[in-house]
Order: structure tokens, then sequence, then C-alpha cells
């Protein structure tokens, strides 16, 4: 177990690195997975930039997002975007929450993100979008109260990605590398898509059908193999990511989540 | 001939390679090359993404896209893009499929592809647009059936470019250079005329006769020469390809490409 | 106090380096700190690219932007708006003037900039614009006379970023780290802005209750110190900055700063 | 006299590579120095990407663009862009010819070239525009003839920059160094300008007063220097320029340039 915890943290180190070196984040969003042998807990890095971040920068979080143990290291301020999802949604194993450049135009605009290409159906076909001020009023826009998170997981329903209005997108998977599938090519779509848009014309986006059958192909085909290989090269010319310092530990005994009120 | 074989594996091996390292791919596309001794056959890489491809990968097909040995390895899903090409089109040598960038915002409104400059002539005035739709309804979108290969290549027809709406492009050359070269310059021509038609004006391309004129001479001059010495630091920048592992082995005997029904 | 200046120097070359890397500034635009124990005197970088300045590289200047000592070197044409802006206000210890790229579109149509998410409140909501034209006609548009400067830094006024029509941006902030970290957002916000108004839709900017919060807290979290180590990764990648030749100099005897007429 | 040669040749090099690396032209264009000590002759390189060229590439020409010895070499067929307007503009010591993409939108679609900048004034205020089919009618586009390269050479008349309508752009400067800055920031001028054009409201380009003084004021100052030093090092850092490996040869006897008819 302690093995599979291991390479589960380098996996997760190379996915937090990959979307940065990608392009979806920047020193700002995170990459998180749910823990494979206690469903009430999830693993998320200390507050680091995704790019720095190694294998032993994990936290271990039960799902009202608080540390297991004392982490002593300074903590995402955002994390309960993460463990509300977990919460509400038990077939979600894995959630990133980024603000790519190329979903800002919709973001600030309130265009609907649709499907321009086949890979872009991981994103669903107008995925839901949030406003914080729709419930909360004038906040600094971070998503900080479980409350706040609560209600951004209602909204991503049994969606895989949520819009947030004027700050960022929330996607969800069944794994780590479901995840980082569909942030890469929903981000690569709403890129395709606002620069159609800025053409002026009608959008043809894949029907409905087309969207389901390609949403559903793209994370079972080979597709998925040959994006890992090509984005942990891509990592790997950027510097690679650092193997774990610390001694494998023994996992923590799992237990009841508390509850947070 | 072993010795010719091995040189065009290394070629392909590079062109695959150049048009990723030029954006013209991701981890999806690829480029294939009609066997130089037998017209039934062609090579196209096992599945993996183009950046990463060595001459050791290719795997020998016949026009049906059956591999001509077991191959053992996972195979792209639309090799019959590449099969169907090479049977309804005697005079092409090689092919190329992508996604490339500049082209989604045509494929998603339905904008012409027209060249605004001289080079982007090899993409051909308004080159045909193919719809997977209008023939087969709501598919998953990829090319993986032998009837859907076989209608693109009659999309094709006898241009050098096919436009596949909300999906991507398919480029033909008469050798492998000449089809790395349309890509490139179609995908450059593509990028501008989007930036373009982003400006809200008519687009001035170029005539008829200039297209012609301008098509023809700018894979005879010494520009292909001088690009391929060019893309080629460049891959070498990037890190260079590697160089065959496998010893050379003896060509597969020519024999009746096998009818695929 | 000889130890602190060369940490200040030190910081103040990465500064530099840091605003050119993230593509805020190229070969003009330069970041300036106010001396931490004369309010009468500044730090600028001899004329030179900020992505090759050194901590040798510092010029100590009075606020009328003379230098203490004769420099023996060439020096910035616009390094009033440096001193002006430290004449008229207190609170700012640090200074950057750049023709940043996301921002042109702005300064060329009129546009007013908007935070169009969170980290965007860094700039302000509509924050002020300047042209040099209205007070001093036609000019080379660079701000060399010390009534420029200070007609810049009246225009500034209390906000943390001004606008230079047809020319560039000026940002001012609290500590070296604060002005960067308000240089990098508010141009990030900028290009998603001009992507956002090229949709043309209606622009969904942050409120003003939700610009107060954000604009106050994106400073004072950790997010200043995650932006700062991978901000400086990636100079370190970039080539990184060389460490001080020079001896540690005794600082220059403070004193009055000369009124320049 | 040799000496000053070899350190002309090295120059031209480091130029050649300078505007390809910051993305002014690709493996098409070239920049050429007319030689110091005869008005009647000029250097270009082979027919070479100018990203490769080095200080052996260079070939000596008369203006009528007829080499003044065998170069037994691939030689660029648009050389006569360069030789024609040294022979129309004894003043222009340096021509540059580009695709630049930044300004395809504006061949594409008849807008105007505009400072938007100050730095932008190098191009001039709506340089004149060139379209070969106006005198030649459907060619192949490229400027092969010496009457075409004529009619270019006319077209710029008195100024700095002509516009060449579906094909590119041609710039001349009173140095190497003026012409590589007039190239690089009158192609960022384009592109913040067609950013601007894509926002769809009035531009706010600078006076005619402001275009002149900033024109000229940015070629004089210590600005020229300091952006030399930095696309120096940008060019060292991807590679660098290699040394001359050619023993310094007397340089060819100066004599009347040939009449080509």
């Amino acid at each position: 177990m302690a093995h599979n915890l291991k390479e589960l943290r380098a996996e997760l180190a190379l996915a937090n690195r990959m979307v940065a070196n990608e392009g979806v984040i920047d020193a700002f969003g995170h990459v998180s997975v749910r823990h494979p042998d206690d469903p009430g807990r999830y693993f998320l890095s200390r507050s680091r930039a995704p790019e720095l971040v190694t294998p032993d920068d994990f936290i271990e979080y039960d799902l009202d997002s608080h540390p297991i143990r004392d982490p002593g290291l300074g903590q995402y301020s955002e994390r309960v975007i993460h463990g509300e999802i977990y919460k509400a949604r038990p077939d979600v194993m894995s959630v990133c929450h980024h603000h790519c450049a190329a979903f800002m135009p919709l973001l600030a605009t309130g265009a609907d993100y649709v499907p321009v290409f086949h890979l872009g159906a991981v994103g669903g076909i107008k995925p839901p979008v949030w406003d914080q001020h729709d419930e909360f009023g004038d906040t600094n826009m971070l998503v900080i109260k479980p409350e706040e998170g609560a209600s951004l997981a209602r909204a991503l329903g049994s969606h895989w990605m949520v819009l947030m209005k004027r700050h960022g997108v929330t996607v969800a998977g069944t794994s780590v590398k479901d995840c980082v599938f569909r942030c890469i090519y929903s981000a690569r779509n709403a890129e395709y898509l606002v620069r159609a848009l800025s053409l002026g014309g009608n959008i043809d986006s894949l029907t409905p059908g087309e969207a389901e059958l390609a949403g559903s192909i793209s994370v079972k085909t080979t597709g998925l193999t040959r994006n890992w290989e090509y984005w942990s090269m891509r990592v790997a010319k950027a510097g690679g990511v650092p193997a774990a310092k610390k001694p494998a530990r023994p996992a923590a005994k799992p237990r009841k989540a508390r509850k947070r009120r």
C-alpha cells in the first residue's frame, strides 16, 4: 500500500507539472487525487506553484479539507473546491482548479463553451457556469469557505467541468490521467472556440450525439496513453520531476472524516 | 533496397517530428509514406505522438490498412485515412492528417481557406470541405471505418488538401518533403487568414492565376531545400531524431494487397 | 546596512529579469526601488535591457533624477518617471515603466482597463489614462523632462497604475515584489480583456466591491510568495542572475535631495 | 579593409539571425548590406534560412544582382529587391525583405500601417503599398525580374518601408543596425495594430508631428545600442553565430557595376 501511495504521489506531482507545462495553469491552480483506499480523504500539494510541486509536497486532507496531520506548511486557500466535490461526487477521483488564459474570454463575456472539435467533447456541451456573486455577493472571489465550495460542487452537478465567472474553471475526472486529459483538451477547445468567435460568424459545434460519442471514446482508446507519454516527455524536457526524498511513511490509519460545521 | 528503406524510415521519422515541432500536430496526427517499390503498401508509425516517433516505429500496411506482419504494437485508429487516399490517388506518395490550431476557426465556422500570401497557394484555393456527419450521421468523429476513409478520399478528389469539419485537415504530397512543405505553409496561411478575418473586412486573396503559378513554383525552387535544412536544424535543437536501433531487416516480399471487404 | 543594500540590489536585478522573462517588458522598460533608508533617493539600472541587468548596474539617484555620483555610464532617458512618482507618492517604494504588448490595443483604441478576473484587480478599475499630447503637444513621446514626469505622476494620483496613450504603462507598488506582482497580473488581465473585447460582446468585469476585496487580498496572502518562487525558478531556467562583482561599497551618505529647477 | 569586411560579414550574419530569432523572418527573407567601399556592390547570403547564415555564406553582387564571382552555390531568387533599391536609393546601406506574420493581416485586407506607439514610428505613417499584380498581372508573386525589383523600389520612394500586397514587406536602413531596428519595431507595431483593429473601434495613432519626432529619436539615442545588446544576447542563447572559417580573402577589386539591360 505504501508503495502504491508512493507511485500515486509521483503521478500527482507529474500531473501538476503537466498541466502547468501545457499552459493550463500558472502559479495558481492545483490538481488533487482522492485517497485510493479511503474515499474520505484526498491529497493536495502544499501552497506552491504546480510547476514546482514534488512528490514530497502533498498534504493528506479529510473531505472537510482539514489536514489529517499538522502540515507545518502553507496550504492552498481554495482547497475546499476539492473537498466539497469529492464529498458530492463519489465517482470523482481527481480534481483540477485553474485560471487558463484560453477560457478567460468566455468567463468575461458569458459566451458558452461548446466543443468545436471531437476532443473538445471532454468538456461537455455548454457545461454549467457558476457565479460566486449570485449566492455570496461581493467577495474576494476566492473559494475559501466550505459553503462556497459546496455551492460550486452543486453547480458542477453530474458534469465534468464547471466554469466560474470572472475567475476560472474546475475540472473533475475518474482518475488523475482522465482529469489531466480533460483539462488540456478542454483548454485547447476553448482556445479554438474563442478564435472562431472572434470571426463573428456562427459556430458549428458538435451535435449532442457526436459530443457524447466523442466524449466517451477519447478517454478510452490508446489516445490517453499516447498523450501521457507525450506530455511526460515535454515535462522531462522542461526539467522533469524530482524523485521523492522522504522515506515512504506508513499510510495514516484511515478513520472517519471529521464533520466540519 | 534495404538501404533505401532505412533512409526512408529516417526521413519519415524526421518528417513526423518536423510537423510536430512546427506546431502543426500535437500528440495526435501522423505522416505516412507510400512504399517506394510497392505502390500497394505504405509505412505509418505505431500509435505514438509524432514528436516521439523513431525510425523503428513504422509499421508496413497494405492499402486496406492491414499490417503486413503482426506489429504486436498499438496502431493508430485512423490509419484508413492514409490507405484510402493511396488507393484513390496513385500520384500521392505521402499523407499527413492533423488537427492544427490554425485551421480550427475555419473548421468551426465554415469560412473558406484561401491563400493570402504566395506560399499559402500550396493548399489550393477553397479546397474541399468534408463533414463526416453528412454521410455517416452521429459518430465519435474518428475516421476508422474503410468507408469513412474512402468518403474522405473522394472529397479530396484531385486536390492536395481537404478540410474536415469540426475535426482537422488531411494533406497529400508527391513526396514526404512536398507533403511536409504543404502542411507547414498551409498552416501558416490559415493562421494569417484567421487573423485577417478577425479584422472584419474583405480578404484580398491570390487570383486563380497567381495561386496556380505560386503553388507550382514553391515546391520546385530551392525553397524546399532551404526549408528542409531550416526545419531539420530546429528539430535538432529540440533534441533530434534517434538513430534506428533495429538491424536493417530485409524488405517484406511484395505481394498483392489483400482486398478488404 | 551595506548588507541590506546588497540584498536589495540582488532583488531589484531579479525583478527586472522577472518582468522581462514574463513578457511584460522587452529591451525597453525598467523597474526601480526607493532607497530603504533615504526616501529622497532611488535605484535604477544604467541604460540596459532589463533581461541583462545585474546587481552592479544600479545607479543611485535623487528625486530630481540626478545621479548621486557620476555614473560614467549611459542612463535611461525616461528616469524622471521614477523620480517624479517617488516625489509625489511617499507610499510608493517601487516603480515599473513598460510597453507590454498586452496593453497596446487598449492604448491604441482608448478602451478602458477593467479587471475580468480576480487577480486583474491589482490594476484597479478603469485606472487613469494619460496622454502626453494633451499638455505637451507633439513630442517624441518619451517622458524625459521633469515636468513631463510630474504630469504623469499627477495623472497616477492615488492609483497603482496609469496608462499612457500610444506609449505604455507605469505601475507603482509598496515594495519591489508588490510592484512586480501588479505588473504581471495586470498584464495577464489586459491580455484576457483584449481577447474578450475581440468577441464583440459586453464585458462582465468585477464589481467595485469585488475589485476592492480581490485587489487587497491578492498581495497579502501566500500568493505573493508562491508567485515569487515560481517566477524566480523561471528566471533561473532562463539563465539566472549573475552575482554582484563589485565589493560591497559603503552606502553614500544620505543628504538632502538637490532641487532641480 | 579586409579586416573591416570580416567584421561586416560577422555583423550581417548576426543581423540575419537576429531578425529570424525575433520572429520577423522564418526560412524565407534575407538581410543585405551595401559594400562600404564600393556603392555599386552589396553582400547577400547564398540561398539559406537566415537563422543558419554564417559569415562565410555571403555572395558579393553588383547592383544588377549579378554575382561578382561565380558563387558555385544556390542564390536567393528575389535578390533584385536588394539590388534595385540600392540602385535607386544611394542613402540606403542595408535592406531586409521578409514575410512577417504580424503584417499578414494588413497585407490581406489592405488596412493601413499606422504607428500606434512611439517605436512604431520607424515604419512611417501609412507607408506605401505595392501590388505586383498592378504592373505585371498574374505571376508566381516572387520578385525575380529586374523590372519587378525596380517597380518595387519606385514604390518605396523616399520611405523606409514598403508593404507588398499578399506577399510581405521590404525595409531599408542607413546601416545594418538601423535596418534591423526598423524591421523588429515595425513588426511589433504591426502586431499591436492588428490586435487593436480586431477590437473594431477607431485607432488612435501618432500625430504626424509625433511620428516624425519619435521616428528620428528612436534610432539616435542609446536605444539602438541597448537593443543590439539585447537581441545579441538572445541570439547567443539560441546557439550564437559560428565564426568565419574561410581565411580572410582580399577584397575583390572594385570596378564599374555592369549595366543589366
